[in-house]
């Protein structure tokens, strides 16, 4: 049975945590700043001590290669992200960053050789918080969407992403459009309550939720709040609180398969005394069900019109990302459930509410995650948290997972 | 008849909205900013070549006299503001500021020369967006509020009003606590549709409507938008929309009397793939009933704590502002009626939706407005705008009005 160093994991993820740690305990390394970069070195620093071979693509993401017996197999890649939100927490992404990490140290110490390279990854901007879209480079690496467009988005204060990637000196070579690897596995934090009410340490994900996100632009007109009588008014932000109000509605109404948020508003000119004339928003929905996830955004459309209409404020919307329910694949999530099941670790099977880098690579390889708890299903939030315990055993279950994935001979992989 | 220079008005108000122009058309000089201040620097230099002394308060308000016969009388004040909204138009206060001096000069040009002294102010941050609230000074002037608390306020940055003030050298020494002036007079753009839709030039305002403002704070929890259940949320912003919905269905109901807006919203970490934790917005409502205004006031809080209960979310609010409705001095609203009448100047009387300077200053001398129209009644927006014809007439009023008040003797002020 393979043992991992829990001690040496909670250590390292406690040194990332201080790159960009916030006041509040939580962690703010935006894709692509001079946090990221940082943190990007570090783990750079311990993939080099580590024996491994960095590389890096197009959109910056980094490979750090442990040779396989046989070089001329694709490899099995195994990682998450190391880019936070805002104020985002200690663990989301950077945990499955390091515990792939310290899968390969485990490995080397227990003198175990595998068929198949192995590559732990850092995916570039899988938060989509400075840029969008979210799971950015795993999407330019399974052909969701092009480097060339890509590399052009731009943030808030207008950089673009190549611009950002030259500025910290994360442009690699290697193509962005990623070849198949062998396997693809990530271990993230659930996000959510599950595995901690059940007192379970591990999950095996078989799916995740489909998404589309909304970019909206509502406009009416600025007026003075004190002069503009109510029934004349073109009020942008009150049609946006009507928005609001029917995401939610909506998605409670397809609830508990349905989620529906708005994360991100804008007023202008966002001054106390005067009646908001533009307002942007982002609005998301996400479902297991495919037909949910149609009905809802059809629900949406139609309300959309309905706003604009009464309230004589032109809409604006387009289409941001739009992802398909995902389903693993099955016989790498036996693999995974088989290897928790030997080493004798609690486990359930269950689907992902979020995104996930993995949710991308499914679609051209043989894919699939495990869970650990987090405190309260708390993610996205400073207050993030974990236990030593459930960091150790998910890196073992990772480990095993790794090995399972190397024996298995997949059938012509097909999404 | 006196003579006003309609030509030279508009070239001064065409000048000014040089400072700070936007793209669109319309104007940006925030309170205290440089551009202010080149606004400011221009005011001073037409008032210096027009004779007049300035000197500024303790608030940087600016005041530039013409001595009266009897120096020892107590002025009669006339003014506006300069300061503009993020996104405003050309004439919201710069009007009533350049209408003033024309006045001036015009009393000049015909050699008439008046009992008490004349003073052209422009009030330091009348508009509220950089520093809330909004008439600060003429706040201060009036004792509405303190001094030292309102040099402490700070912008969005942190910079207090006093800092401010000192970086842009317009603090002076004269006590902003005003001594009640004989009278003060204020003209100023409508900021609604009503002379423009009757085709008169002038209206002669009897008073203002009452405000209540709000600062509010809601607090929930941030939460991953794909993982957190809808039943399990305590999303902030979810909560403000419905606020938001409940302010313009109160104002709704006591139309046309009250108006309610949410003018300025912030959320936070305000990430696409967030629920909002935080969200901070302003509320106010306006009446020109009093018990309109009360009613509003308590169905809003009663309102805010269903809110808060309904969703778990914590609000704070503060209230941030408070104004009774105002009925300006009835003899000088009368002289302004009969100065229109006696020059042929078709009037109205009217009440403002709008706050103003002049409201303040009602609570220590008897003071009065004028309105001229602004087309479709427009403001608050970069695409205000005027006539040079209704420009014209208004400052001829305004003429006359401060040789009315000049005549008037006002029986002991009490508000």
């Amino acid at each position: 049975m393979v043992a991992v160093d829990g001690a040496r994991l909670w250590r390292d993820l406690m040194d990332i945590a201080k790159i960009g740690a916030t006041s509040r305990g939580g962690s703010h390394r935006l894709a692509l700043t001079d946090t990221d970069k940082r943190a990007r070195d570090r783990f750079a620093f311990w993939c080099e001590e580590a024996g491994l071979t960095i590389t890096r693509d197009e959109m910056g993401s980094m490979f750090a290669r442990r040779e396989g017996r046989n070089p001329e197999l694709p490899p099995i890649i195994v990682g998450s992200h190391l880019d936070t939100q805002p104020l985002g927490g200690r663990f989301d992404g950077v945990y499955g960053v390091l515990a792939a990490l310290e899968a390969i140290r485990s490995l080397d110490r227990e003198g175990i050789a595998t068929d198949h390279p192995i590559e732990v990854v850092n995916w570039t901007n899988e938060e989509g918080s400075r840029f969008s879209p979210a799971t950015m480079a795993s999407g330019v690496a399974a052909g969701a969407w092009g480097l060339e467009e890509t590399l052009a988005r731009t943030d808030k204060d207008g950089v673009s992403v190549g611009d950002a990637l030259q500025s910290i000196g994360e442009a690699g070579t290697r193509p962005a459009r990623l070849s198949p690897p062998h396997a693809y596995l990530e271990i993230h934090i659930e996000q959510g309550p599950v595995l901690e009410a059940e007192g379970l340490p591990l999950g095996v994900v078989e799916g995740a939720r489909g998404q589309v996100w909304y970019n909206l632009s509502i406009t009416g007109t600025e007026a003075h709040a004190g002069a503009a009588a109510m029934n004349l008014r073109r009020d942008a932000l009150a049609a946006a609180a009507e928005i609001i109000s029917m995401v939610e509605k909506f998605a409670l109404i397809e609830h508990p398969d349905a989620v529906g948020t708005v994360g991100s508003i804008k007023a202008s000119p966002n001054s106390p005394n005067v009646v908001p004339g533009k307002v942007d928003l982002t609005v998301e929905f996400r479902a297991f069900d495919h037909d949910a996830l149609r009905r809802l955004d059809g629900h949406f459309r139609a309300g959309l019109e309905d706003v604009a209409r009464r309230r004589s404020v032109a809409i604006e919307h387009e289409v941001s990302m739009r992802t398909d329910p995902v389903s693993f694949d099955p016989s790498l999530v036996d693999a995974l459930a088989d290897a928790a099941e030997s080493a004798h670790i609690p486990y359930r099977r269950m689907a992902s509410g979020a995104g996930h880098d993995a949710c991308r690579i499914a679609a051209i390889a043989p894919a699939a995650m495990l869970f650990i708890p987090c405190v309260g299903g708390l993610s996205h939030n400073e207050a993030e948290e974990i236990t030593p315990a459930w960091a150790e055993a998910g890196a073992r279950a990772l480990t095993l997972g790794i090995l399972a994935a190397d024996r298995l001979d997949f059938i012509a992989f097909a999404d």
